[in-house]
């Protein structure tokens, strides 16, 4: 009897636990990506700091689903990788159509994640720089590296000044710590660098739409967050929106310029989401709405996790933390089982261990249930939960001896113009 | 009274060794090169297949330069850099003209290299993949590793077989690693990646154009590298030349056509030559012909060294090796200060250490001064002696853990499709 093919589309964090759960499932599993590669996002911005090698957080999805190699009773391997770009979904056919072939399917999971909105600015997507994948944050870094050796060169002071001017648009977790990484990285061995700039020219500016930063913490929290970026000389707009970008300068809503050759983007976020047959519900930011269960409404077959689902949990929708993605991967894996077992799948619910947030300098925030903490602990928190959650020993190695190399050393050995 | 002006041109091993050597001379000392960072081209082959991250051969040139920020008595670093591209040198103005900027010289080092030459083989140039820059060599392994990708999905098996044989033109020190380090790939864990293709299809050839492997080395020498080669499974063409490079072929003069979508070329070189306002001598491969001072004829006060040097040394042309570079950037910078000092510049001699060669899978073969010898010994010492040549020790470390890694376990953690 032929077995039941599951195809998971997307190998971000949940799409790739999702394939690691099913493959004891008995079913056939393709795991199907547009790169080979399975991105570790947390740390993008230290790639984009020069902290990091692209490569450490960059891990080939073959070699993390090379357990599952080995066959099953008909011969074919438990989970099987496709690298492949998907076109188009069809519910009624139950393929998925690729640039390269036409899938069936009997279960699907659609895990594809989300990228940069740029909420309709004028100029945003054009000159600004977003931080959603590896791509984009080695471009960012060759454009921070590109701005010191041009401004090192730079006659013209105003010019200058716009090279050393850097804005973060969006006072989340990922414009924190983009913030407080790019002070770490002026105060390391920049100035031994560029002997002949003054590194004190150097301007970074954090705007946000909210009336405080991390509003998906407590607001104390914020508070502090607030407290040390200025006490570290970023200087921080609230309650300011950014009404456009040029390519030399971001407008504020409250007709403020500031010139700047580098606005990096983090401010908006929207669903992934590959074409279908049928259109499907979708909440804010093009989220899929999806039943407690998980299944995509009107598709019993057909599965929407991580970044690419709506889920509320207590009244609020999920943050889009890798743990969530993590427990829905499971989940899911859980419950098409059960279906292919002829029960009925079960409420997915998520077990919040906590939530931390990295500032930089030594700094950071946490909350464990209701009890809150920041400073040194909390950062040291963050790295070493991150470290834990790197796929494989050797990441872990090499990403542990760059950040010891890094805080003891006060030095980041990335600062490289490489495109990619 | 002003500091005379050096300019150097290409920070490749041996602009980069003149800058360095220079740093001490009194003189304003100014390094341009068109990268921010220092290639170690021994190595561009490890990252093509996958063994080692650019990054880890890629030296930010300032981080290099660091130690000579130290200002002299004028308030000047003692070193500059300044990253750029040269247009033009115009010998009379005594002027380097770049995209930004008319750089003024009291004294030129041109070091701008050589680059690959496709000898006017109709094809070459476009289809064909170098191995001479840091870019080509991630082109290189994602060419490789989009190759296996396809192969898995590829239900034609000519398509197949077409994907899986990889062509090397040029049986000199590249090829002949190129070739080593394919294999030592394809019996390492590759086979767990891609469960469903069968790795005994892929044929890799060796096309010589000479009677031998590794002309530049004694005959035995190559006579052991053919063996050696062959008996990993490379199937060498001696006195062969190619023809034509198609996108799917390879077209040899002797009319057969072999199916291939990567045909790696490392058969020709010639001098990266920038535009000057008076045209100067040239020998072989579009090399500057040099005074056994290094000065280029007729322009006492302009140097060129390493690749783009035309040298011989007994009657023979210099091999172009990373140490007759180093060794001719120290003479230039010692021949620069006689000048500066009213003194005339001595010749250059080669002091010949030896001379190593890597195979791969554990041999290697070695020449220093008649004694020759082959096997573990060389490999071992070319490795070794490639680690202690690194630029820092950073790099030394991140190398030798990589290659304990790969040599121990067999894996090669690059194989990511990441373009620049």
């Amino acid at each position: 009897m032929k077995s039941p093919r599951i195809v998971i589309v997307g190998a971000g964090f949940g799409g790739l636990q999702a394939a690691q759960s099913l493959a004891n499932s008995g079913a056939d599993v393709l795991l199907i990506d547009r790169h080979n590669y399975h991105t570790f996002v947390p740390l993008l911005y230290q790639v984009a700091t020069s902290q990091l090698e692209p490569e450490y957080i960059a891990y080939p999805i073959r070699t993390i689903l090379r357990r599952f190699s080995g066959k099953r009773h008909n011969g074919k391997p438990k989970v099987q990788f496709c690298m492949a770009e998907v076109e188009r979904i069809d519910f009624t056919a139950q393929i998925v159509k690729t640039d390269d072939a036409a899938i069936a399917y009997d279960f699907l999971v659609m895990a594809t994640g989300c990228q940069a909105q740029f909420l309709e600015v004028h100029g945003a997507a054009e000159y600004a720089f977003a931080l959603k994948t590896l791509k984009q944050a080695v471009a960012l870094r060759n454009q921070i590296i590109s701005c010191f050796e041009r401004a090192s060169q730079e006659t013209n002071r105003l010019r200058r000044e716009q090279l050393l001017t850097f804005v973060i648009v969006g006072g989340g977790a990922t414009g924190v710590e983009m913030a407080g990484a790019l002070v770490e990285m002026l105060r390391g061995k920049l100035r031994q660098d560029y002997p002949t700039l003054d590194i004190e020219q150097v301007r970074l500016f954090l705007v946000q739409s909210g009336d405080r930063l991390l509003t998906e913490l407590p607001q104390k929290l914020g508070v502090y967050t607030y407290k040390k970026l200025r006490q570290l000389g970023v200087k921080i707009y609230l309650q300011t929106k950014v009404s456009e970008v040029t390519p030399g300068s971001v407008h504020l809503q409250n007709h403020e310029v500031i010139p700047s050759a580098t606005v990096i983007w983090t401010a908006g976020l929207e669903a992934n989401s590959p074409e279908t047959s049928e259109e499907l519900a979708t909440a804010k930011k093009g989220k899929l709405v999806v039943h407690p269960t998980l299944q995509v409404l009107e598709q019993p077959n057909v599965y929407a996790i991580g970044d690419l689902a709506y889920l509320e949990q207590n009244g609020k929708p999920l943050s889009g933390v890798a743990p969530e993605a993590l427990q829905q991967g499971v989940a899911v894996a859980r419950n098409i089982q059960k279906q292919l077992q002829g029960k009925a799948p079960k409420p997915f619910s998520y077990f919040n261990k906590g939530r931390l947030a990295i500032i930089g300098c030594h700094s950071g925030v946490g909350k464990i249930g209701n009890f809150t903490f920041t400073g040194c602990l909390a950062w040291l928190m963050w790295l070493g939960v991150h470290l834990v959650y790197l796929p494989g020993y050797r990441s872990r190695l090499l990403v542990l001896l760059t950040w010891l190399y890094t805080y003891l050393l006060g030095d980041r050995a990335v600062r490289l113009l490489l495109s990619m």
